[in-house]
């Protein structure tokens, strides 16, 4: 049997105003005494009274707190970064494991971690602090920033960049060549992908995400976008800053995202757009045209999502609406019938 | 040119009542000499008299069988027994290669077999009879249960739990982070995923799943639970006994899935919900509501599969439908023309 | 911050005619003296008089040319063969690595590079001029044609047959065991997946694809076939020469695809159907019934793309369709009040 769950204890303790120790964070009505919580969502305030949590992280001050109160206008962005604070990852080895292969010309530097079997290529560069877990894959020339950390099996190819305090969760495959293809008669000849994918820095890729090389220039993922497991990136797409995209996803080839798009899981984008600004799509919604910044849609092909709502609710009653069109057309052969012909109807 | 086909010889063969010897099992209409056969579908119970299988499992007896029958209430069940009887994969190397890399504080079980560039961390426990393929890694503190099998290249994150007699094909990825952030203004910061996950034993997962570990508490995949290939799972999901799960499913955080859940094809679950025992997910469905024990669910968003199909008809008559309204309103016109106008509408 | 583009530079140059030396093939509009261009979209015919270029590719002579002209029926597939002329990936090292694992067992062919990491079984055959990148898994009795390259961390089960010149990308996964089950009362009995998978020559797979090997049998992959990323294929399926499959796809088990299938991202096919031959299949598109040659379909469940097209023009109506019969309905009944009751109706 599968041994029990056992929690794993928090790495550090923090003093909180004059005389509350901190160990831990926890959802408001699990929040212990020592603990710390937060209120982000308005309907949870009701718990503030009676939660034992030693602290409380607000956005506006409440009297039915008795402890000390934390207030910040975001209440969640406060919980994540003091989140932060307390969780320590484990403290793996340090420096470059001989049972990895390291390029004679690859340029490493300072306090990096390379674990066993990460492959670094010719002339790839990896900055200081860099983690490489096992299976890593770097290819010729590619650039690995600062920070950055690049879970076990992750592939990285050839002249790839990648910027600083990126993470890319494991398995996931950067530079791997675009779908380009000529179809001739009785054979498909293969485009070479010749470009590169740049990632820049504080973006975070989950677990077996494909970004594809571009054909010619590259694919980019703009500053502090934030991506799902399993997302499909086609060549020559560009992700706008701090967008965020579920899993399951795909954004066809040359396509733009701007800036804050959201996508949910089992979205997809076809080729050659452009996806405004605080566009949101929904999740198994599939976009055909551009969109408008700040709307939301939804569907295959995409509406924005109060027209896709009316119209599923007109789906809906499609059956009752057909039976009420049949019943109309008995009420009218009624009423025909009743009726005296006109001229032209004559008998004969 | 690609080598012609051979098949894999079977590697054992039994005898079967006092002197019919077996060395294969194949489908009833290719059965020939020497082989066993079965009937799950009752279509096929018409091959039984023609059959040249020298022994056949039925779910009754049958007159037309000149053969020695094994009767079993689900044959096809049997047959599925039957074949693990016959099958031996390949043996294997056994022991653990000196090219794999074992923290020196792991615990590692009897009998197991650690192949060369796989990876066991720190304090992680390898119980008895495991096998780790090429390129596995194993992270900190995790536990893999005895008879376990991780083929190449799995990756298991730190503290993650995996029961006895799991199987998890290629590339798959248990542990990695959730998809959990805090949007600010101008940041998007990461809520540290400080949680586990828990495979039960008797699961089979297949190539290239990713299963996030838990934001806090755990994610967790029950008894006997079996999942396809490419299947994202998110942090604190929990997947019911003997659920099925079919490839290019999502299913997002928080939700639960019963036992004998079964999942269509590229369908997915939205979070936050429960999905009740024995309940069918359709292929390409999206469910975001709860659903009710032992019914079917199709389209998105799904509704149950009798409604969806009858809304199905109706959408393909919906062209006539338009068109008959237009005729219909053209009747009304007639027979408004024709009947004497009431005074409020008297010309002018 | 991430250091700023630079393009890789191209490793060859040719003259072209007498005296023009072309060093990199460029779009029409951002084409430089000593570059060549091609016009495979009639739009882009009117940049033929002002392109800087120094050549291009046409499939008709062009009075606007001013410039030497080649001219091809179908100018991509030539643009195609011309860019891999100029394009030389990155010559890596050659040789099998000390760092890699080769069974004493396996047939090495000629010219062949095994990178650190890479893992070659029992029995396996690697022929002439064959790349395996780092992290590659070569299970036993496997065969990888003359001239095929394996990126990185790519899986390939025991037994599986791989054809000449072969392109697979990361993270991808041939031979896992099909999704085979039978479920019984309290447990579901794995069949054992005793096929293989066979990929015929030319054929190229993106990257984290997963193709199942056959239940019994051969699951296989024709001819020249292009498979992009992510892409899931079951058991015994088969793909059909020159068929084109767009990210994030799925197709079930037993499903043959016939030549020339093309199906866009996100799409599927249920099991046991035949696609017929150049049948195209649309994005998010799943097929369900057995398709005509040469047609497009849409949709899910998936009819014929002019079918599909007409359907959400009414589906899209349905609102102001749904509105216009309440209108009716009214008229009817003020008609009704206007005519004189007849008898069966009279007034009590």
């Amino acid at each position: 049997m599968v041994t029990p769950y056992s929690p794993r204890p928090l790495r550090s303790s923090y003093t909180f105003g004059a005389d509350v120790e901190i160990t831990c964070i926890s959802p408001i009505h699990e929040a212990k005494e020592g603990e710390l919580t937060f209120v982000a969502n308005p309907d949870y305030r009701r718990f503030i009274k009676t939660s034992k949590a030693s602290a409380i992280i607000l956005g506006e001050e409440s009297e039915d707190a008795l402890v000390p109160q934390l207030i910040h206008k975001n209440p969640y962005l406060a919980y994540a970064k003091i989140a932060q604070a307390f969780y320590k990852p484990n403290a793996g080895p340090k420096g470059v494991s001989d049972q990895a292969f390291i390029a004679a010309d690859a340029k490493l530097g300072e306090g990096i971690t390379v674990y066993p079997f990460a492959f670094v290529g010719a002339r790839a560069k990896i900055e200081d602090g860099v983690v490489l877990f096992p299976g890593v894959y770097i290819g010729a020339d590619a650039v690995i920033g600062a920070g950055s950390v690049l879970h076990s099996n992750v592939c990285v190819g050839d002249g790839v960049l990648i910027g600083q305090r990126v993470i890319i969760h494991s398995g996931t495959v950067i530079g791997s060549d675009g779908f380009g293809f000529a179809p001739g008669e009785d054979e498909i000849v293969k485009i070479p992908q010749t470009g590169i994918v740049v990632i820049e820095d504080d973006v975070e890729i989950g677990a077996l995400c494909s970004i594809d090389r571009a054909a010619l220039g590259e694919t980019r993922i703009k500053r502090s976008a934030k991506i799902d497991s399993k997302v499909h990136i086609a060549h020559n797409v560009e992700v706008g800053e701090c967008s965020m995209i579920a899993a399951l996803t795909g954004i066809s080839g040359s396509t733009k995202l701007g800036k804050w798009v959201m996508m949910g899981g089992h979205s997809g984008v076809s080729g050659h757009l452009n996806v405004a600004d605080h566009t949101k799509i929904g999740a198994m919604t599939g976009v055909i045209q551009e969109t408008t910044a700040g709307k939301t849609y939804m569907g295959f092909p995409a509406v924005e999502a109060g027209e896709w709502r009316r119209r599923q609710v007109h789906f809906k009653r499609l059956p009752e609406t057909e039976k009420k069109v049949k019943e109309l057309e008995k009420r009218i052969a009624d009423l025909e019938k009743k009726l005296p012909k006109t001229e032209g109807e004559a008998t004969c």
